[in-house]
């Protein structure tokens, strides 16, 4: 047994699928954003624009944010000390939770050290606690969500994306008796398109199923409060479980649930990833905590987002790019080859200083590799414009044929 | 199929069994630290004295971390807003995996979210790379590391905790042939007692086997630089993976491993909880570079703590409690029923303002339930006297039988 052979075969294997990663060291510039420095390949950092990130309303740098984690700082301390049981249960996470409970209507909220983990700890928790449940799960769910499912030991039935028919299909098979849980996203991060809630809740009604939904790209963005898709389309209430984050819109880290108090309890109680672990930072919890209250009162940084989205894939599409069709903030540019798409990107960040990270598998399928733009409520539209120019200019200095305008 | 009924049942198993779980709401006070404000049950908070932190060194209060911290916040802002490939790379990330590398004389560290991942994720991602793996296993390992190799898909082998006779008797019945990874932890953090490193390496040499440790609850602590029990016993280049966390004796938030650049791009290529989740945000990151760097050449907090934990045991001893045989700073007291354990637990807090909590099933195995001290370098001997004053007081009022005094 050679194990530095099996170690250099899976990385040559990613050399060959032209799909190695390659990590840009970056810090961004609080104040500025979505100006940032680049370290990678320079003496010294280099200013970029950050064009991919997933702090899609820079509340990461909002004065609010900002100072409430510099005053919890001197408040308590850098780190919680330990799990949620043993010392690391602060006041700033019980006040947390009860914000976030509040943000989705529901009884009770539980904080975890991010949205992959709550994905992952709560699927794998509620499948071990319902016995021979079934989850239904949409084909593009993310990776946290396919890793909770299977830790769970459940069967699983996967249906066409946002295909409610083919979920019907799936669940009149099955036992009425049995345990079912559907779990789904709102918006599909990387297509971004939206699930239809409320055809999915009336065939979990129909087929007395739970329902679980990551609303990790829509909670700060959508409704008017930022419940998420849930809230918009007042769904909320149809909806077991309702799982987000605070590492995106809401700019910090960690993940949570919210559902009814005996589900929180029973999570609490028997999800080893939470148990197990020591807490957020409460640092991090004060942050997230001025970050939630203002997006509840606060549209400004939802409209700007929304409006440079717009303006963006309007921008694209009158340029022939081959912008993909998406209903929400995210403007995802189609190029269908790893290689050409990490190209792409190389060129934007060497020659125009623009950063977009190439999304290649196992984010995405093989063969629909793209670049992932974000704008946010703080990308001007000139900024825009020279955007859509630089991409203009290496489509056809990469002899990529351009789509008729639209 | 009644859901309420399954969570209801859930929940009522722990209050029958006397381990449901109920979190104290603290805050610590900055600087004056092991001093907390409780704020549960009281009108406003109460003094209390924290004696189950695994802030061990009071490191999440140190000026230079703390400062650092806000530097960082100022700087870049709250959150990476991303995963590690899209624009969650920090400069400070970087800097911290090589600071964390030369900490443990590897040629690589790969930081995570928590220790409780880095465990799960990189043990799932080893035993997938390595076809046909057979994991050899502690059976006191911790929770992270017993689902990292369950996730695997592996075959597992549970060697008697700190048996080696028995590991070996294990791995000899084995193909020589087959990938083997024998997973162990250095403190045992509920029992004090610490794993025979070069033995352990022994038998990985002679039986061609990876060895991948947890140091967790000895990173900062142990050996000249705080580079673990490893490094005490001049042990950590016989160890293939050294994984430690930045949320204990390093005072923040976050886990890492640290090993050969292959095998650090092996699983930051493929693991999904490495690859699907935000990064550590930038302001807990360039507070655990502080930290690091300032443990690598600080030996006080080390010293301290460790004559703490000599002081407590000892006056433990005399006192004629129940102190387990811990060989390092962990000062366990055996009571061995949850609900007599959450008892003392109560009086503690709510008459002596001693906060220690009750560590109960499935933490430790049933009928070994108990107390847990973790005496720091700030806990004087003043407090330690008076600890036990309290703790002698209530075994006597709750008439339990104290062993003649060592």
């Amino acid at each position: 047994m050679n194990y530095d052979q099996v170690f250099d075969q899976a990385i040559e294997r990613l050399h060959t699928e032209g799909r190695y990663r390659v990590f840009i060291d970056i810090l961004r510039n609080k104040g500025a954003y979505p100006n940032a420095r680049c370290f990678a390949g320079h003496n010294g950092p280099k200013p970029i624009t950050v064009w991919c990130s997933n702090d899609y309303l820079a509340m990461g740098q909002h004065p609010k944010v900002v100072e409430a984690m510099e005053e919890a700082l001197h408040n308590v301390g850098a780190g919680s000390g330990g799990t949620r049981n043993i010392g690391g249960n602060t006041h700033y996470h019980v006040e947390l939770e009860h914000e976030l409970a509040d943000l989705h209507g529901k009884e009770g909220a539980l904080l975890f050290t991010s949205g992959y983990v709550s994905n992952d700890t709560t699927l794998t928790t509620l499948g071990k606690l319902l016995p021979g449940c079934i989850i239904f799960s949409d084909e593009l769910n993310h990776a946290s969500m396919i890793a909770g499912i299977r830790n769970s030991g459940c069967e699983k039935r996967v249906w066409r994306h946002n295909d409610v028919a083919h979920l019907e299909e799936l669940l009149a098979a099955e036992d009425p008796d049995v345990p079912k849980l559907i779990a789904f996203e709102s918006v599909y991060s990387m297509d971004g398109d939206v699930a239809p809630i409320h055809a999915i809740c009336d065939l979990a009604d129909k087929y007395n199923a739970l329902t679980y939904i990551d609303e990790v790209h829509a909670v700060g963005m959508y409704g008017p409060r930022g419940g998420g898709i849930s809230e918009r389309d007042e769904a909320a209430d149809r909806i077991d479980i309702i799982e987000g984050t605070l590492g995106k819109a809401f700019g910090v880290m960690g993940g949570y649930i919210a559902a009814d108090k005996k589900i929180i309890d029973c999570v609490r109680s028997y999800a080893p990833g939470f148990i197990f672990t020591t807490s957020l930072s409460p640092v991090l919890v004060a942050g997230v905590l001025a970050s939630v209250k203002h997006l509840k009162s606060s549209s400004i940084e939802r409209e700007g987002q929304q409006a440079s989205a717009a303006f963006l894939k309007q921008a694209m599409r009158d340029a022939g790019l081959p912008v993909m069709d998406s209903t929400t903030h995210i403007v995802p540019l189609m190029v269908g080859d790893p290689v050409r798409a990490k190209k792409i990107s190389d060129i934007l960040l060497a020659e125009y200083g623009v950063y977009v990270q190439p999304i290649n598998f196992p984010t995405v399928p093989r063969g629909t590799e793209r670049l992932r733009f974000t704008p946010g409520p703080a990308h001007t539209q000139a900024m825009m414009t020279e955007l859509v120019k630089a991409l203009v200019e290496i489509w056809e200095r990469l002899e990529i044929e351009l789509a008729q305008a639209a």
